[in-house]
C-alpha cells in the first residue's frame, strides 16, 4: 500500500452563497486546491454531498463538477455518508492512491444548504435517519441530539454552563478565520440566555444552516515530496458505523463508531492520542463535541464538558481543538465539512494559521460524523 | 496491488416490490451473497443507489444496510453516479481489496422506483443531467437520447426496424432469467408497433421503471481460490466520464466515456476485445445499446444497429450479450443495474447460467453508464 499526502487545499467561505451555484461553488474551492497545489491535472475527483437532491433537484456530481472545472474524461465520483460525506470523499480519495490506481486524486465536498427553506432543510437532515422509524416519529436531527444531552446531563449531573465550552472555543477561533461564518466572539451567558431549540440544547450551542465547498489534493507521498512546501502525509484514513436507530443502541453516550474509527487509526498512524498536536472535532451541537471528545480519547466518559468548558481545548490548552472555528462557528455545509476539516489541518501543520497558529503542529486528527456517530471517519495528518 | 476476485452473489427479482422496503429489498439480495460466498462476516459495504433521496426521503445507506443486515460497526459507503451506482460500487469495493485496507468487501446496488409516480421519476432521472441547464429546457432522460437516436438513424441511414436489435434479443434472453422483470419475447414488428415515447424512440425501445437489488462479495484473488466455487477474478476495474451536457459535445454519436474506460479496462486486464466471451451493455435504450457496442470497439461506427439486428448479439452469436435480459428485459433498476451485471457475468463464468450458457466462457466484460454515457465503468471478469 502506498502512503498518501496532500498537496493542495482550498475552501470558499462558509455562508449565504443564493448566487453561486452548486457547481460554481465546488469548483472555487477545486480552482484554489490547485492553484495551491501548483498543478493543473488530475486523474480521479471525489465529490462528498448530501443533500442536492433535495435542495438543487441534482444528482451525478461527480461528472458535473469534472465537467464544471474543465475535466471531463477524468474519474468522477460522489459520495454519500449523511454529514460525513466529505470525511468519506477525503477516505475513498486516500484508497484510490493507496492501492496505486491513480495519482492524482480531487477529494471535496460542496453543500447548498440555503436554496430552500429551514423547515425544508430540518426535514432533509433527517434522511441520515432511519426514515421508516426515528423520522416517522416526527423527531428532528436537533430532537435526537437533545435526548443525548439530556441523557448526558442528568448522568453527570453536568450544568447548562458547563456545556458550552465547545461553542466559546469555536466562536473565540473563528474570529481570525476568514471563510467561517460566524466569525464573532460569544460568552458563556449569551449561550444561556440564547433560544432553547431542543430542550436542553439551546440555540448557540448548534452549527447554523450554510453553504460552502472544501477541496484537497492527494497524490502520493514520494510525489508530494517533490512540491515546494511543507510535506503533509495522511498517516491514516479510517471508517466505522454505529446502530443507526438511537433507540437501539446499548449505550447513548458512547460514540461507538468514532471509538472504533479512531482505535484503527491510532494503530494505523502508529500514534497515540498524545501525540495529537491538533484536533478537528465534529461539534454539529455541543453534545455531540463533547462525546466525540472522550470517544477519542481525550476525556474520561463523563467528563468531556467541563474538560472544554475549563479551556482545555483552547489553542493554548491541552488539546488546541477546532482553531478554525469547528462546525459551531466556521460553519457547518454538510458535506463539505469533512473536508474544511483537513483543509484546516494542513494550514495548521504547515504553519500558516496566523494567529491562530498551535506552536510546532505535527500532528492532526480529524473526526466527521454522519448522523448522530452511526458513521464515523477519522484522518491522522502529519508533517513530514 | 493485490489481485481481486468475486466469491458471492446474490439479487432480487426486479419488479414492483412495493411492501418492501428499500433496506430489506437490499437485505434479501446482501444475504444471499453473503449465502453463496459461504461467509458471515465481511469489512465493508459499498451502497449503490441514484434515486432514495427522492423516493424514500432516505439517505446514509451506507450505516442504514450496514444496521439492517446486522452488520453495524463494519465501513459502510454509498457512492452515487446517476444509473451507473452500480458499477461504482463494485469499482470502489475494488480499490478497497486492491490497496489492502480490507479483505471482505460487499459491493451492492439497490433502487426502489415504484414508490413514487411515473411523472416524478421521470423528473427525478433529470438529475442525471446539469439541472440548471438541460434539466430546466424540460427535456426529459428519454428525449435527449431520442436526439442521439435521430441523428444515428439519419446519418447512418438506419430503419426502424434495424434498430430493434437489442430488445428482441434481451427479451430472448429474460425468457429463462426468474429474476427477470420482462420474462416475454417481443417481435421486431410488435416493437415498431408500440407506442411512440419520445421519437424516435419506441416503447419497446425503453428499459422499464422497477425495483431490486444486486449484491456482490469481494476478496483478494488468493482467498477467493480457497473458496470451493469455479474463481472468479476481477481483472479489470475502471471508470472515465465525458462531457455532462449533451450540447456540449463536439460527437453526440461517440461514447467518451465508454471508449476511454474500455481502453483502460482492456489494458489493465492484459486482453483485447476479440478475448471477450460475454457482454453485458448498458441498454437503457436502443440507441444506448448501439453506441456502446461501438464504443465498446464491437462494432465500426455507424454499423452497430445493424450487427446487433443481425443477431450477432445473439447467445450463438458473433458477442453473447445481455444474456440474461439487459436492461430492456431483466429491468433496469437504476442504483443496481452495475451491480446486476456483475451477479449475471459471474453466473456465465461459473457455467451457471442454465439455457442461457454460453459455452466455454472464460471471460466477461460488464459496461454501466450514468446519464448519456456521462459516467462510464467498465469490469472485466475471469475464471482463473
Amino acid at each position: 500500500m502506498r502512503k498518501v499526502g496532500v498537496i493542495g487545499i482550498g475552501c470558499t467561505k462558509v455562508g449565504e452563497h443564493w448566487a453561486t451555484p452548486l457547481r460554481d461553488l465546488f469548483a472555487e474551492a477545486a480552482l484554489l486546491a490547485l492553484d495551491d497545489a501548483g498543478i493543473d491535472k488530475i486523474e480521479s475527483i471525489y465529490v462528498g454531498n448530501m443533500l442536492s437532491a433535495h435542495t438543487q433537484k441534482q444528482e451525478h456530481l461527480g461528472a458535473l463538477m469534472a465537467d464544471n472545472i474543465g475535466m471531463p474524461g477524468v474519474q468522477a465520483i460522489k459520495v454519500e455518508a449523511a454529514c460525513g460525506s466529505g470525511g468519506i470523499a477525503v477516505h475513498e480519495g486516500f484508497k484510490a492512491v493507496a492501492s496505486g490506481l491513480v495519482d492524482f486524486v480531487m477529494v471535496g465536498g460542496v453543500e447548498k444548504m440555503t436554496d430552500i427553506s429551514t423547515p425544508e432543510i430540518t426535514t432533509a437532515l433527517m434522511m441520515a435517519e432511519n426514515r421508516e422509524y426515528s423520522a416517522f416519529s416526527g423527531i428532528t436531527f436537533v430532537g435526537l441530539n437533545a435526548l443525548c444531552s439530556r441523557l448526558y446531563m442528568e448522568t453527570y449531573e453536568v450544568k447548562a454552563d458547563e456545556m458550552m465550552g465547545f461553542p466559546v472555543n469555536d466562536h473565540i477561533n473563528a474570529v481570525n478565520n476568514p471563510n467561517a461564518q460566524y466569525p464573532f466572539k460569544i460568552t458563556v451567558e449569551r449561550a444561556i440566555e440564547s433560544a432553547m431549540v431542543a430542550d436542553p440544547i439551546h440555540l448557540y450551542e448548534c452549527c447554523g444552516i450554510g453553504d460552502g465547498a472544501a477541496v484537497a489534493i492527494l497524490c502520493p507521498l514520494e510525489k508530494a515530496k517533490k512540491i515546494n512546501k511543507p510535506v503533509i502525509e495522511v498517516s491514516a484514513s479510517a471508517t466505522a458505523t454505529n446502530v443507526l436507530n438511537l433507540y437501539e443502541r446499548d449505550d447513548l453516550l458512547d460514540f461507538a463508531a468514532t471509538r472504533r474509527a479512531v482505535n484503527q487509526a491510532y494503530s494505523m498512524a502508529n500514534i497515540d492520542k498524545k501525540d495529537v498536536d491538533v484536533l478537528e472535532v465534529h461539534d454539529a451541537f455541543s453534545i455531540v463535541g463533547v462525546l466525540s471528545l472522550e470517544a477519542l480519547g481525550f476525556a474520561e466518559k463523563g467528563v468531556g464538558a467541563r474538560f472544554a468548558a475549563e479551556g482545555e481545548i483552547a489553542i493554548d490548552g491541552d488539546i488546541p481543538t477546532n482553531t478554525m472555528g469547528g462546525l459551531k462557528a466556521r460553519g457547518h455545509p454538510i458535506g463539505a465539512t469533512g473536508v474544511y476539516q483537513i483543509v484546516e489541518l494542513v494550514t495548521q501543520l504547515r504553519g500558516e494559521a496566523g494567529k491562530n497558529q498551535v506552536k510546532d503542529a505535527e500532528i492532526g486528527l480529524a473526526q466527521n460524523i454522519g448522523g448522530v456517530d452511526s458513521t464515523s471517519i477519522i484522518h491522522v495528518l502529519r508533517r513530514r
